[in-house]
C-alpha cells in the first residue's frame, strides 16, 4: 500500500482551539480525521504531522525520499518565506509534492500571495478549507 | 438539477492541436468530455464554454448570475491582467467561483504569477491538467 | 442639436440588479434615464452605451470623432489597463472626452487609483455616483 | 442658509497675476466670484480661504467641523504629500468634502498623480477649470 | 502561393483619417496597397486586416496555424498589455512572427517601452513608418 | 526642577472632540492632565504644546535645546514626511528625544509605518494610547 | 497572580558576553533579573525565556493562550522576516502582547526598520535598552 | 540697485548654535555677512531671510516676483519634499533662482539626493559651506 | 555617392570564432561581405568597423557628422548601459541612425531588454540574424 | 592545534544521495572527509556538523565564540533570508568567519543572489564544487 | 603655481559644432579660454583636456594625484554611470575635486538625475553654463 | 606548460601608491609577483595586466580564447556595470573564468553588491585581499 505524507507547518496545531466564532471549530485533529478517510476509501496509507519548526518539515521532505509515494504539504507561514523548503522539495524530485492551504492565500495580505515552494510543487489548492487536503489526495491517488 | 458553467479563456481553443511532442494531445473537446463524465457523476450539469474575448468572459459570468448555480474558469492570458473579470466576478458574489489552470502558474514566467481574479475566487486549482477542472467539480458538488 | 456619447465599459449593465443591500438599486436604466434628463435641459442628445467589449468601446470612440460633439466616458475595469482607450482617445483629440466613476476610485484597492485614460481627457468626475455623469454633462454643455 | 468652505492651497494666490500669455489671466478673485455667484444660486454661503501654508488648511478644515456643512478644497501642491490633511479631513467625517483642481492633476508630472486626500473626500473633480469649483457646489448643493 | 497574415490591432484603422496636420495623411488602406505592392513583387499572398478587439487578433493568430506561412503584425496598444497575444503567437510556433510598428515605441511613453509579444516572436520592425511593414515581409520572404 | 517638553503635531487638537463612538473621548487636554500628573510624580516640569504647523514644531525643538532637558514628541502625520524635524531634531543631539503615538502606526496604513525622526530619537513607543506619554516620561525620568 | 511571559528570540542568549566595550556588559540574565524585580513590584509573575530556534517562539505563543495573561516579545532577527510569529501572535488574540526591542531599530540597517509582528501587536517599545522591558512590563499591568 | 532675496529654510537658524566639535561654528549670521559683502561688491543689494515654515518660504517666493531681480536659496530640509516650492518657483519663471546647500548633498542619506526644486531652478551649488551662497550671488551677477 | 557608417560595438568581433556548434559560423567579415553586397545593390558605400571601446564608437558617430550621411549600428552590450552613445546620437540629429540586433534583444536577460539609444535613433530591426543589418540599409536607402 | 568549525544548513544532508545523473555523487561525506584532508594538511582540527534548524547552527556560531578559532559555514537556503545569522556572526566579530556554497549563487535564480551574512563575513568563496570548502581553510590557515 | 586640471568626457568635444539654432555656438574650445583666463586671474596654472573614454578620464584622474592640486570634472554621461570615475576621484582624496555640468542635470530626463560621483567630490555647480566651470575655479581658488 | 592571464580593471594601478595609512601599502606590483611565486608553485605561467580601459579588458577576454588555459579576473568598478564584460567571458565558454575581489563587495556600498560577470563565471573569491588572487590560482590548477 502506497503512503502519503501530509505535512503541516506553524500554527496549523493550534486550529479550532480559541475563539470558535472566529476562527471555527475544525481542529487539526479534524482535518487529520478527514484526511484518513479519504485515504481509506483510496488505498493510500496516511502519514500525518505537524511542526512549527521549518528545520522538521524539511526533515521530513527528506524522510519522505525513501518512505513516501507522494506529499501533501500544507507549509502555513513558511510557504512565503522559506528557500529551505524549495530546496527540499526540489531535492526529491520528482516525487510529487502537492501545496494545499486552507484559505485563499490570493485574497489576504500581500505578503501571502507569494509562495516560495510553489515553483517546485505539481500543483497548489488552496481556498477549500480541510476539503483543499483531499482534493490533494485524490489528484494523487489519479496519479500514483 | 443544478448547473455549473465552465469558462475557458483565451487560446485553450487551440489545445492539443499542433505539435503534439511539446503541448501534448490533450484537446479543450477532451477536458469538456471529462468534465461532463464528473458532471453526470455528481449530478451536475455542465455548460462547457470558451471565448478569446475578454468580453465574452464577462457576459457568461453575469448570465451565470441566474443561469448557474457555480462557475468553473480557467481564464487563461486574460487571469493575469483582466480587472472587468475582477468585477464580473465580485459582481456575482456569494456565487462560488473556482479558478482553475492546466499549469502551475507559478513555476512559470513571473507575469503569470499574479492572478487578479484570485482575490474573489472561492479557491484556486492548478498544476494538475485536465483533473484541474474535475477537482473543481467535486468541489463545488460537495458545497451545493 | 448637439450629440455626447455616454460610453459605459465593463460590469456596468449589472449595476443595480443583485443584492441591493450591498450594490444599491440604481441601475444602468436609471443612470441613462438622469442623463436623458439633463440632456434635454442642456439642449443635448444623448447617445447611451454600454458594452463588457474594450473594442467595442474603442470602435466608439472613433464612431464619435464624427457623430458626436463630445464624449462622457465611464471606462469601468478598462480605465485601469487600456493602452487602447488612451489611443483612441488620444485619435479623436480636441474633441472633449471627460471620465466619470461612480466612485471614488483613489479610495479603493491600489490597482484602481491609476487610469490610463486620464493623461488624454480633459478632467475627471469622480465619487458622486449617478450625479458623476450629470455633472459631466453640465461641464460639457459649458464648453460646447 | 448653509455654508461651504472653499479652501485653497499653495500658490493659488498667484494665480493670473504673472505672464498671462502662459498661465491664463483667470485670477484667484475671478475663481471666488464664480464660487459667490453659483453659491447665490443654491443658496449656500461660500467661506473661500486661501493660504500658502499647510497648518492653516489643516486648522481651517477642523474650524469646518463646526462652521461648515460641507468643504470643497484645492490643495495644490499638499494634495500629494499632506498626511496632515489626509488626518484632518478623516477627522471630520462623515462631512462631506470635495477635491477639486483647475488642472487634470493625472495629465501632468508623475508627482501630480497622486492624492493623499483623495481616499478619505467624497469624490474629485479635476480638470475644468474654475469651473471644477461650481461643478463642486452644484454637486454638494444636491446632497446638503 | 505562399500567404502571409498582416494582422493591426486597436486604433489603426484611424490612421490618417482626423488632421492631417498632426497624424499625417498616411491611412491603413495605403499600408495595405504598400503590403500588396511588396506582396506581389516577392510572390507573396497578403491577408490584410484590422481589429480593435484582442480577441479577433487571438482567433486571427489561430486560423493563421493553417492558413498562412507567416505573419506581420502590428498589436498598437495591446502589445504592451496582451498576454493573450503572447500565448497566440506561442501555440503556433515556429511559424515565423515579425513585430512591426510605425513609430519607434522606445522613443515615446514608458508604457510603450514594454512589448509582451516581443518574447515570442522572430523579430522586431519599428520606427520606419509603413515601410517597417514592408521591410518585414522582405524578411519573411528571404526566410520562407 | 528638570524641564521636558511634550509636543503635539497635527490633528492632535481634535482628539476626542467629534463622535466619540468612533473616536473615543480621550482629548490632548486628558493627555496633557495624565502627562501633568506623571511629571509631578517624577519630579519633572512638563511644557505641553500642539501644532498643526511643522515649522512650529521645529521652532519649538529648537528651543528645547536651551529650555529644556528632553522632548517627547507625537509628531502625528509630519512623522511620515518631515526631513525638518528629522533634521531638528538631530541638531539637538544628543538631547534624548521620545517618540510617542497612541496607536500602533504599524498597524494601520502602509504610509504610516516609515518614520521619518526615528532614525534620530532616543526610541519609540506607540500602541498604548494616553499611556505611550506617560510611559515616555518614566524613560526619560530615568535616564535624566 | 497574574503571569507574564517574558521572550526572547535569536543571539539574545550572547548578549553582554563577549566583548563589553563594543556591546556593553549587561547580559541577559541581567535583563531577567530587572524583569522579575519589576513583576515582584507589579504583582506579575515573570516566566522568562530564549531560544534561537523560530518554531520554539511560536510554540511558547501557544502556550501562552493558556498559561499567561500577557506576552513581551523581543523577537531579535526573527521580528524583521517571521511570518509564522505573525500567525502566532494573531492566534491568541485579543491575548495583548508587546513587542520590545533594546534599540531603535528604526535607527540601524533598513533591514531592521519593518516589523512582521508589529501589525498584530499590541505597541511597540524600543531603543531603551533593558528598560523597553520594563516599560513594557508597566503598560501591562494597567492594563490587566 | 538690483535686490537678490537670499532665502532659507528650516533649521539653518540653528547653524554654528550648539557643539562647535561637530557642527562648526560658523552662523547664519556669518552667512549673512558674507552675502553682503558679496553683495556690496558686486552691486547686489541682498534681502536676506530665514523661516521654518513652508508657508514663508512660498510667500517671499511670490513677493520676489515683484520685489527682486532673482532668488538664491537654500530650502533645507524642504529642498526633498516640497512640490509647494516647486510651484512658487516656476510661478515666478523666468526670474532667475539659484538653489544652493552647505553639503554636498548627493554624499548623504539617500532621502536628500533628489530634490524637488531643481527642476525649475536655473542651477545648484551645494558642497562649499558659505562658499555655495557667494558662488550662487556671483553667477547672478554676470546675468542680471 | 553616398556613405553610411556601419559600426559594431562589443564582442561582434568573436562572432562565429568559437563553437560552431552553439554560436553558429557567420562572422563579422560575412557580415560586412553582405552589407557591401547590399550597398553596392542600393548605391551606398559601407564604411564598416567594429570596436570594443565605447569611447571608439561616440569618436566614430561624430565622424558621421561630417562623413556619413546615416549611421547603422548594433552597440552590442553598450546598448544597454551607454549613456555616451545616447548623447552622441543626440548629437548628431537629425541625421539618420538605425539600431541593428542579431538576436531579438527582447527575448533575452532582462538587462538586454532596454536600450539606451533606442529614444535618439531612427528605428530597430532586431532578431534576423545579418539581414538584420540588410534590411537597416534598404530603410536608409529609401530615405536618402 | 587549532579548531575550525565548519558549518553546514538545510538540504546539504542529502547532497548526492538521489538521482546521481542530475546532482552527481558527492555527497556531505565525502566533502567532509575532503576538509578532514586539507585540515590534517594545515594542522587544522576541523569540527563538521549539518543541520537543516537555522536556530541550530545559530547556537554552533554561538559555541565557535569560545571553541573555535574561525567558522567555515554553508549556510544553504538560510543564506538568503536569515537575519538571525547575520547576527550571530556580527556577535562573534572579529572571529574570521568565511561563506562558501558549491554552486555559484549569482548564476542561479535571482533569490540566490543575495547573501544576508555576507556583509558580516571576512569574505566569500563560491560555484568550486567540494573545493570551495578547502580553499576556505586554505584561506584560513594563512591567516590563523 | 598651482595647477588644476580641468577635464571633460564624452561628446563635449562635439559642443557648438553643429546646428547652433538648437545647441547653441559655445564650442570646448570657448570653454577652456574661459578657464584659462580665470585661470590667469586666479594664479593658477590649467590643464584642460577633452577624452570620449572612460579609461582615459580615470588614467587622467590618477595623473592629478601627483600633478594636480585640484580638479575640475565635466564627465558628461559617465556621469551617470561609472563606478570607475567614483573609484578613481576616491583614491586620489581628500585631494579636492568639483563636478561641474552645463545644464541643470535635475531638469533633464530621469537618467541624468542621478550622479555617481556626487558622493566622493567636494561639491557640484550646474546649469550655468560655461560659467560652472569658472565658478567651480574660483571656488578651488579660495580653497587652494 | 599553461598560461593563465590574471586581468586587473580600473583604479587596480593606484594601489598602495596613496596613503597608506587608509589604503594600506600593497601594490599591484606585490599583488604580481604573488601571482607569480603560486604560478611556479603550480606549473602556471602567469601573464598579469592592468587597463582602465573597459575595452582592453573585453579584447584580452577575447585573446585569452587561444592563448590561456584559464582567466583570473579582478574587473574592479566594471564589475557592476559591464555588460560587455559579461558578454566576452561568454563568449569563450566553457574556458574558466574565476571572478576575484580585494574587498568582500557585499559588504561594500549597495551599488557593489552585483556582479554583472558573475552569472558567466566559474566561481567568485572575494574578501581575502591580494590572497584572493592565489586562492583563485589554486582552484584553477587543480581543474587544469
Amino acid at each position: 500500500m502506497t503512503t502519503v505524507f501530509v505535512l503541516n507547518g506553524p500554527n496549523l496545531n493550534a486550529l479550532g482551539k480559541r475563539e470558535p466564532g472566529i476562527y471555527g471549530t475544525t481542529t487539526l485533529a479534524d482535518i487529520e480525521a478527514g484526511c484518513r478517510a479519504s485515504g481509506e476509501a483510496l488505498g493510500i496509507d496516511i502519514d500525518f504531522r505537524q511542526s512549527n519548526h521549518e528545520g522538521d518539515l524539511v526533515d521530513w521532505i527528506h524522510e519522505a525520499a525513501d518512505a513516501a509515494s507522494a506529499v501533501v504539504i500544507n507549509a502555513g507561514a513558511y510557504t512565503h518565506t522559506s528557500v529551505a523548503l524549495h530546496d527540499a522539495i526540489r531535492s526529491i524530485a520528482p516525487k510529487p509534492v502537492v501545496e494545499v492551504h486552507l484559505s485563499n492565500i490570493h485574497a489576504r495580505e500581500a505578503f501571502r500571495h507569494k509562495s516560495m515552494i510553489a515553483p517546485v510543487t505539481l500543483g497548489m489548492i488552496c481556498g477549500f478549507g480541510p476539503m483543499s487536503y483531499t482534493l490533494a489526495l485524490h489528484a494523487l491517488a489519479a496519479r500514483l
